[in-house]
């Protein structure tokens, strides 16, 4: 079969590759884009004040005419947070599954837009017209229900994208993987594999989540007195796990954290949750019962500063105490940068007298929702792509994935590794590199999208380090003379009680600087603010060895 | 044997516990107090712009005539980095050992202390008289060489303090630990036994620094280029079997980073490294020589920014270039808060073409200086102590310990988990928890020590999380009328440029307060403020969401 195509394929991410967070992938062909996920990210530690992330759609919304659909693989919140803002500005359908749908929902119901946007209900055999593609799902494991992969069949043949999965061959409510329509769509070809690349660091395979229950149900029987499981909220099948646990020890269940409230109720409204008649209790009802009746289902597995379990363990939880001879179960692996928090929580809680099971996966009462090497191997041999891109990772993640391909036969120059923005062009079945289009971060504060940029965090980093001294003085530019100040103000540099030597010296420094150029006739403000400055500044940090930022103003009447 | 006494032992930490870092704690008979070790901790991410944190000593200041020593365990920075702020205001003799004192020298040479500082070289059989007690030592397996723990003879009994330890049967360079003195120690009978705690979480036994020393020889023949190796700068031991893989793989070693190239030449002055004549070469002569003939020993295993392996990943080293084909191994396990920090640095070495070898201890690069439970055990079994105090730990680490106490035979009342500050008495052979003695952090911040506190703090919070607007007006006392301004000036808050609309209304905002309070002769400043604070706060956060600290200044002429 010979075909000759002007058009091509294109290939490209907005976000998650090179990063944890905010995914967001496009697949062009002629005048048809579609988008797979629109996620958000969390702020690097750089990103000061910071709220939230998301991708730069620049692209899309130059091309806002050829986006035929947003399909989103699952419900967390990096796959589906950045909608609010991406719907904002550009209103598409949006495509999903029933729970990701409803946690969608709620998601737009919140920020005004449900009315305005089209949802379009999924399930693993829709088959949806996008313009010259046309998309297919299959059912993936992962760390929440109704996750899939989606085939894209384009006109140069099929783009595979897998969304987040892990191979689990003991599914908690029986949420199998078709793993036989991933066969069927490998034996039909595959032009190009994009697959989750998070645990390509790890060996072996990741265990089964119901391995997560057994460990549980253990604990809950050992358990004398209450047990609280802090899990995210999203983990449908791990708080299924958990209401069994507690329903077969005869304990009565107590949700709190306002994610799980919310969670829990659209989960069990839509049918993924199965919880028995009269088991659940309000927050109130805990200290009603006698310990051995009661469990507690909480968010916090971060170590989040406001959330259930950091209250519950700082004793600030309005409506729950810790008690002594409780059991804490942190079921969750702490985020790179949260393990400070949740050793703290994990103190506090011992503190208490509480007994604390904790340290993630090698406790046994977690497992990560992504596929080890070994399944993204198998993952790869299914699917026996020509082209592999690796995505949703780290760099090194994505290398990672990378020397899996290689290892399973896909041939090393039709391996991709791309950043955000980069392109790979597929045209009459030869691939390659070609141009970026705009790409980068947004970063929401409040209720500015994108009004924080470089200027604005570098001067809060310095501002956070060192302080900021306001030097105000008022001149009479008539008589080339100071008429009030100068006054001299600090906020995060020192003590001012204990530093008034140091202040006092400091006014005199200014003082005799301006006097100084208004003698030579020196009466530029510019030239005024920089000699000040210049002046403190030196002063300041032969003192002290500090560089708070100094802001000189110069009043005029 | 029936001795009364109106005397007692007294034992509390300074720092150590609940924390890790800042280690120092102190034993006091009657008039006289042993200090043990005088350590510094890195800052809290809540510690803004901190640069180190030592121990509060008042209660030694208000006892200084007591103080007969402060006693060395060894050289790592969370045990002597504090002393050189310590000896300033205290000054007290210092017993180390040759290593140790190695270390401390170069630091008080560079605080200019070295001449007032009385230091006394120990040695495992030194026997040292403090008053009315008497100090012994015994040697330890750690991280790094010359490591002891403290045997102290009471009149009460002897209290033992482990020092940092592992068990290490295959010790590099012959470094045994003095298992039978350890155990002569135990079979005289000790009081209290005060001991390291850190890796009380982990099941088992540490491996063998040995071990790490195989791992590192195979990846040096495997490698076909340059082999960079970055790991901690005190740990000797892993130096020397660097320096051994250099060696048997024909390669020449370059030393970079500040802190590791003033270790090794430490180290090698005092007998501790043996390095080959002509094995070292100078960082430049790195280019001159093929690829397999070059290893280099570098800082920055926690991928902090500055360090030499950072600046290297980044292409910003000015001697070093890591090329395609090198391979780069992380000896070292990121301490926690610093995951993000190596994970940046991995993905930078993998994005310049080398292999990297990093993950810590399962990587088989490194394992941990600190016993684990197994080692704890055997320590507790060999003291076989009436009263145990875990140290060196978080508090979830020092509850472990706790247990392993329990576990062993200790009874359960006669262990005692303290904070800093807390005193455990002991008199007449029977101890309980007595008060407190004055605890703290002191902040260090450039030249200033503990002139940075908790509003300092809190300001710089806030200057770090929305920035600052100043808001500077000249009113005219008599006229009661505005002469110049209102000007806004914001940092860290928003882009100027992008948001003049809201700043100009800003200004409108505080011009019609000003004028509507001056109409009704409100003419205090404080007054003013509050109201031009309140009117903008309350203005910026609804157009906003942000609160931007608000700084109103007022000039009169």
């Amino acid at each position: 079969m010979s075909k000759k195509n002007n058009d091509k394929v294109t290939i490209f991410a907005l976000g998650g590759v090179g990063e944890i967070g905010k995914n967001m992938y496009c697949v062009q062909y002629g005048n048809d884009i579609v988008v797979i996920d629109a996620g958000l990210k969390f702020p690097d530690e750089d990103m000061l004040g910071v709220d939230i992330v998301i991708p730069d759609i620049s692209y899309l919304l130059d091309n806002r005419d050829k986006v035929r659909a947003i399909l989103l693989t699952h419900g967390h919140e990096d796959h589906i947070g950045g909608l609010p803002y991406v719907l904002r500005n550009l209103n598409v359908p949006v495509y999903g599954t029933k729970l990701t749908l409803g946690l969608v929902e709620s998601k737009l119901k919140e920020a005004g837009l449900l009315g305005e946007t089209k949802r379009i209900l999924i399930n693993a055999d829709s088959e949806v017209k996008l313009g010259s593609m046309t998309a297919t799902f299959f059912k993936t494991n992962h760390s929440i229900p109704d996750s899939v992969g989606v085939c894209l069949d384009t006109p140069e043949g099929l783009v595979v994208h897998t969304g987040d999965f892990k191979f689990d061959h003991t599914p908690v409510n029986d949420q199998y993987a078709d793993l036989h329509r991933m066969a069927e769509i490998g034996n039909r070809g595959v032009l190009a594999l994009l697959s989750d690349s998070t645990n390509a660091e790890r060996p072996g395979f990741t265990p089964s989540e119901k391995s997560v229950g057994k460990e549980l149900k253990e604990v809950f029987q050992q358990a004398q007195q209450r047990v609280v499981v802090a899990t995210f909220a999203s983990n449908i099948h791990r708080i299924q796990q958990v209401i069994e646990a507690a329903y077969e020890t005869n304990r009565k269940l107590a949700v709190v954290g306002r994610s799980m409230v919310n969670v829990v109720n659209i989960a069990a409204e839509l049918g993924y949750l199965n919880v028995p008649d009269g088991m659940l209790i309000e927050p109130e009802e805990v200290n009603k019962l006698a310990g051995n009746r009661v469990a507690i289902l909480s968010t916090g597995s971060q170590g989040e500063p406001m959330s259930a379990l950091t209250r519950m363990a700082r004793s600030t939880h309005r409506k729950v105490d810790i008690l002594p001879g409780d059991t804490v179960v942190i079921a969750a692996t702490p985020i790179p940068g949260n393990e400070k928090y949740v050793g703290r929580t994990v103190d506090e809680l011992f503190r208490l007298g509480a007994k604390v099971i904790y340290g993630g996966s090698m406790s046994g009462v977690h497992v990560s929702g992504h596929g080890s090497q070994e399944e993204l191997k198998l993952m790869l041999n299914l699917m026996r792509p020509k082209y592999f891109i690796p995505i949703h990772g780290e760099f090194r993640m994505l290398r990672h994935h990378a020397l899996l391909g290689e290892a399973v036969g896909v041939e090393p120059e039709n391996i991709f590794l791309i950043d955000i923005g980069d392109t790979v062009e597929i045209q009459n079945g030869q691939a390659r590199k070609a141009g970026k289009v705009p790409f980068g971060n947004v970063l929401i504060d409040g209720l500015g999208v994108g009004d924080v940029g470089n200027i604005v965090l570098r001067d809060r980093k310095l501002l956070s380090q060192d302080g900021i001294l306001v030097v105000v003085v008022t001149l009479s530019k008539q008589e080339g003379r100071i008429l009030s100040g100068p006054d001299i103000i600090s906020r995060g540099f020192v003590y001012v009680r204990e530093s008034e030597g140091l202040l006092d010296e400091a006014n005199k420094i200014v003082m005799n600087t301006l006097n100084k150029l208004m003698n030579e006739n020196v009466n530029e403000w510019a030239s005024l603010k920089t000699h000040v400055k210049e002046a403190l500044g030196r002063f300041l940090y032969e003192q002290t060895r500090r560089r708070p930022m100094i802001l000189p103003i110069i009043m005029e009447v």
